[in-house]
């Protein structure tokens, strides 16, 4: 394809692949839109690449050896810049960036000149790579920004995304239903990837970052393997599926020998995470599933109690939950449901994103247009500036805890007080 | 000794042993007052029994197989209720308690009607172990309530109780300095057991619990003895000592490249805990010391940013840690004087004192007096009531998180969204 191709390509309209990339600390997550209202002038322009990626990316078969195209997710008939279209969402592990650069330059992606909008830390990392490799610029943009703009996107397009668990205080009787959540504002928002990061938002371009913990999934999921020798996020929820915190957590009961009825604390409430490990006997008897669950558990509660704190302070009532932590994790999105609603005597409700972790890349792919037009400008040595409408770059820390130093301390330094 | 006996030295003064006990999940602690300035009176009056238990208490021997007197905490020339003595600080593992009871029982212990001023879950748990087993009644006291007053107690007794991390910012010059204390109010106060809790103190009975987690001492622990074979909380920080979390945890620069110089984001902080802990070949670099240091970074990190936030929001500039996590644990109290300092640009500061675990056993040692009083009448049948300015009982969740629901998920409630 030749670049006065690729010029008449862009100034049609959008021939050029849509897509947005969000590179965080474990997962890369890819969203495609697919236009299905090409007129015969654009099926002309669209050479043979550009149909390739397509097909490409819309077929069912993995994306690199850890790859994956969530189906289930797909958004049919999307209106998207007055395009009509599929959106395709695809997630493979960032570790595996490598193999992706390789197939997108197998498939030809290498030899178009065409710019990636992208958000996470690895829009940071992998910039140069994807340059060097395929030819390919990175537009960046900010992680929140586009976190919230996909967010309202998707509620806005799905009429089934925003959902709550009903009698969430009983955990074993509560079940999905559909929430309405036309009027978002404000709400506390819980983005739970490797990391976690809390915003309250208060308006689409109104929010702030107020919290964050290093406690994620990615500790989930890292402990879980040393504990339990599993390999995968699957792996690790299966297991706790089947497993029982109450005997690697220390309960009420344990330290005060019932119920504390007196306070109304039952006495299966944990009162120190793993608090009987330390006991020879009790290690000896619990299974590789126990860890699992507790571990689940104790970074799940941990979770819910910030949130629940900066909902507090920030006296917002509706808690929304994202990021792929949750995906096929019901035990968690209950957990975090139940503390929500239990300990805030209902007054807390904890909201849940069918697109959980997704959110960052679709967002990126709407900012998309006038960026990328300024890239292609740049690239063609053309001079237009950039759109009015697009915000250039500036990631901030969202999969990233600001709380939390890294221990400094070395043997020399620490062994004295 | 004889009842009548018993009486005459109750009236006398304080012949009986003073004694205040804090059971907690993991540690039972013990402070006694052994009186110095004991009359002729006295003297006579005190029977071979007593005089054994004085001597057993003040030796240096273990308690039990886990038991310790930490000798270099004795306070010596003590004031307490016009008697000066020494305070002793004693602690066993609560898993111990038979053990204890029996060599209270052996030292003669239950041959007097005697009445032990008691708090934490354990003065629940073991109140019918103590009556039958050495004839000894608890008397129960608020764990908080005892906390703070023993804290404000040994404030004023010590000189040189509280302290600080001079260049706190930079871990590897802080170093222990003396904080003057004297005017304490408001704080807010960290207790670090098996769990912990948060308070704000606004005066010596002017405080409320303002937040709590499940991740405290005793989840360090349990983590370590899995993840690294250890035994014992000493050995836990000896590894943890050695090890470098760097290599478990996800730093920002593997998500981001590099610092996040944009946001002043140094490389190595760190973005998820235990982050590395999914790829094999990370799991197999790393050492029992690493995995030991990221698991106290991992907890103290998490316990330093939640207080941080509830100081924030309580606008409370002091933040008191104690409880027996800190014990022979420089890292985390590092860590905890480098997150207050460096996070809130200055204006917080972390402080924190040498009795660390013994607070809440010195505060019930303190109220020990009338309730004893009104204990010992009851048992001898006498009908004075108690002294108006005791508390009796009431304790609070002071090592429970209120805010952690355990799993009530079970594989057939969970398996489903």
């Amino acid at each position: 394809m030749q670049d006065d191709e690729i010029v008449f390509c862009h100034q049609l309209g959008r021939a050029m692949p849509w897509f947005g990339m969000d590179i965080g600390g474990t997962l890369t997550k890819l969203v495609y839109f697919e236009p299905k209202d090409i007129t015969p002038d654009e099926q002309d322009c669209e050479a043979g690449i550009l149909r390739n990626i397509r097909r490409y990316l819309t077929r069912n078969s993995a994306y690199g050896k850890t790859g994956h195209r969530d189906t289930h997710l797909q958004m049919d008939n999307v209106e998207i810049r007055k395009r009509r279209g599929s959106l395709h969402f695809i997630r493979f592990q960032t570790t595996d960036m490598g193999n992706f650069l390789s197939l997108a330059k197998q498939k030809g992606m290498a030899e178009l000149v065409t710019t990636v909008c992208a958000t996470g830390g690895g829009a940071f990392k992998f910039e140069k790579d994807f340059r060097d490799q395929v030819n390919m610029k990175l537009a960046k943009f900010d992680e929140l920004d586009t976190l919230i703009k996909g967010i309202l996107f998707a509620d806005m397009h799905n009429f089934t995304e925003c959902y709550y668990y009903e009698n969430a205080r009983e955990i074993v009787k509560s079940e999905k239903r559909a929430f309405n959540f036309s009027q978002p504002f404000p709400f506390i928002l819980v983005n739970v990837g490797s990391g976690v990061s809390i915003l309250a938002v208060y308006g689409p371009d109104n929010y702030k970052r107020i919290s964050g913990t290093s406690l994620g999934g990615g500790t989930f999921l890292g402990l879980c393997c040393l504990l339990t020798g599993c390999t995968t996020f699957e792996e690790a929820i299966q297991l706790a599926t089947k497993g029982d915190n109450r005997k690697v957590d220390k309960l009420v009961k344990d330290i005060y020998g019932g119920d504390y009825n007196r306070f109304g604390l039952p006495g299966d409430l944990v009162a120190s995470s793993f608090g009987q490990m330390h006991l020879n006997d009790k290690r000896c008897s619990v299974s590789r599933e126990d860890l699992a669950n507790a571990t689940l558990v104790t970074i799940t509660n941990n979770i819910g109690s910030i949130a629940r704190m900066c909902a507090l302070n920030e006296k917002i009532d509706r808690v929304v939950f994202v990021g792929n932590f949750l995906r096929v994790n019901p035990i968690s999105m209950k957990l975090l449901a139940y503390a929500m609603e239990f300990w805030s005597n209902g007054t807390m409700k904890g909201l849940f994103l069918e697109h959980e972790g997704y959110f960052g890349a679709l967002g990126c792919l709407l900012q998309f247009n006038g960026e990328l037009a300024a890239a292609l400008s740049e690239s063609l040595d053309h001079s237009q500036p950039p759109s009015a409408n697009t915000t250039p770059t500036q990631p901030t820390d969202a999969e990233t805890s600001t709380e939390c130093p890294a221990a400094a301390d070395k043997p020399n330094d620490s062994t004295t007080r």
